[in-house]
């Protein structure tokens, strides 16, 4: 029996995969960042990021990772005591509890189960019996569960206030519509690992009018994050940028540019309906109960090690996709359909799902997840 | 007469030139950080840095900028109204100054004209006369001077204290002799485009075990840069850690060890000496006093404009170059010879220098500095 070149294909959440234009890009030369010819390159960035992010507000470039950028939100935004709200179904509403607690925010937990969608409604009524909340910190798309928030119409509630909107958007852009200014979405914060075909190392950061007047007036301490000093030197940078992955993201923008955003996403949606009907077909049930087009997130069937399959699938076939975590860890896997992605990829998941479900003694029809995807793709004229 | 191709020279104090097989490193397939496959390579990283800073403490690896491992440093040491002297005689020695105001330090700042070294004394009679100091904060070449501070000769001093001494080494890690554990430092900070070679996106800090145990106790919110998640999650990394950079690191300090630690330190010394007998061949007059091997920082000659002599060599020759920051901005040059540098590029900057300074009117004889330079060389031995 040969044993088969193990080639890499990453389908987690973030990092994902990276065109090899994009790769070789940040192989160029590195040039000083103090100079008119660097300057040009970032501010093409810059603009592309603005086209991405659907806003005319400024968009910072922060050398950190997407964690740096939900700290900038909240160290400039909130102050001691300030009441706040936050929506928690996941890791990563958590993160933004976390963060909230850390620099002394009055936090008003929204806690909803994970993978479940919080209402306008519910924010709504928490803004009306709280009209000094001076924030709304949720997600795009909850990472941990594939779960996603209807930030349109939280957007339409918030802005009847004067509270500012803050959306964690580190694995959601791109995959899940979102037009920040027609919106009215105050502050978006993004990763560029995920829907922007990048390797990690950069955060991404934009803000409103309504919101940089907060950040104004924030009285929490902070320095290396303080957008005060990103908006002095905007398009430039306060602190050494990162040269070579600046370089990257000038690429991806212009490459996403010309995809266009309507396209962008409607081939995310697509690939999330194709995956999902292909998990169905093997008789997998679905962890969010309000999924997104990022990622999908199945249970694991009963009596397999969901650690052990997530393992396997990665050290023996190549496919790199998440398992659960926390109360659901090695009980769900994550399967992400995220940037960098064809049709192909969801084949690829699929196939080795089946194999590998097989394998691990879950009897599944080989081929039939595969069926299920590619009748989708017929369907939707891929 | 014929246009030349016009190469790209790095002689600027950071971003400073980067290998092609490190440039070439970062353009690897991206692969999972939460895998073991990626630990594997964070886990030679590190190995290597461990060796480069001359420490057993745990190395840990921020995405960020060097000025974001200042406030680590900062934010985990001080707490409000903790007592700390900062030693300011440059731009980095007032961000040092600003990070610790920020964070609600009670300041004792050791002024120094820029370019001057503080003296052990000073230090220790600061110190007798403030037993309650939690820590000193220093810098081991002041990249907007390329002064140098004594610092082995002032962990000397501090170690005998209660006291943690803090060295801003992002300029001068491995172009200045530092041993973090034979010299008693207790925390090193620096970023990876100066001397390890690489491009921006990389900070690095390192902590003593007495460093820990104020990190654990002091009572500053942060978040992104607690210490305390890192130590926690080491080798590994809290949030996604930039995975290209960290490929590049691993092969940079594969490089650097193979090379050895001696070797970096002496081939820096003997490119600044020949880089200073160069420029006082030019009959130029040195700026710092106590100058370290990082930079050379030089009076531009009366009549000229330093912008727009730095600006010519950039633009018309390639050359990058550093102006004068703040009071000596257009009166200084900043030629650094810092990383992945030989000595033709000490001649080429010479030989760039001479031709452009008798463009602007300065009348020197071509080819001194160049042969001064070469008179160093030889006897060097390089």
């Amino acid at each position: 029996m040969a044993k088969m070149i193990r080639k890499n294909y990453l389908m987690a959440p973030g990092p994902t995969p990276v065109p090899i234009d994009i790769l070789l890009e940040g192989a160029k030369d590195t040039i000083h960042h103090r100079t008119p010819q660097y300057l040009k390159i970032q501010e093409k960035a810059i603009e592309g990021c603005k086209y991405l992010f659907q806003t005319e507000n400024p968009v910072f470039i922060l050398s950190s990772s997407g964690t740096g950028a939900m700290e900038a939100a909240v160290s400039n935004l909130v102050s001691k005591d300030d009441k706040i709200i936050v929506v928690n179904s996941g890791k990563f509403g958590e993160r933004w509890l976390k963060l909230c607690k850390t620099f002394g925010g009055n936090v008003i937990e929204i806690k909803k189960d994970w993978g479940t969608a919080v209402t306008p409604e519910e924010i709504k009524e928490t803004l009306d019996k709280n009209p000094d909340v001076k924030a709304v910190f949720t997600t795009l798309n909850e990472t941990s569960t594939g779960g996603k928030h209807p930030i349109k119409e939280i957007a339409a509630v918030v802005k009847e206030t004067s509270a500012v909107l803050v959306v964690d958007a580190i694995s959601g852009l791109l995959a899940l519509p979102l037009k920040m200014d027609e919106w009215g979405v105050d502050v978006v914060v993004t990763g560029v690992q995920k829907g922007f075909m990048m390797p990690p190392g950069i955060a991404l950061i934009s803000m409103s009018p309504k919101a940089m007047e907060l950040v104004n007036k924030c009285t929490t301490p902070r320095f290396y994050f303080d957008l005060k000093a990103y908006a002095k030197n905007f398009p430039d940078s306060p602190y050494t940028p990162p040269v070579n992955l600046v370089y990257q993201l000038s690429k991806a923008v212009e490459m996403l540019k010309e995809e266009g955003i309507e396209n962008i996403w409607e081939r995310h949606r697509i690939m999330a309906d194709a995956t999902r009907a292909g998990v169905e077909a093997l008789g997998l049930k679905f962890f969010a109960k309000d999924a997104g087009d990022v990622l999908t997130s199945v249970w694991v069937p009963e009596g397999i090690d969901g650690g052990k399959l997530v393992k396997y699938l990665r050290d023996e076939m190549g496919i790199t996709v998440a398992g659960g975590q926390d109360h659901v860890k090695g009980k769900i896997m994550r399967i992400a359909h995220l940037g960098y992605m064809s049709q192909f990829d969801i084949i690829i998941v699929m196939s080795g799902l089946e194999m590998a479900l097989n394998k691990f003694g879950y009897k599944t029809e080989l081929g039939a997840g595969v069926k299920a995807v590619e009748e989708v793709l017929m369907r939707e004229g891929v």
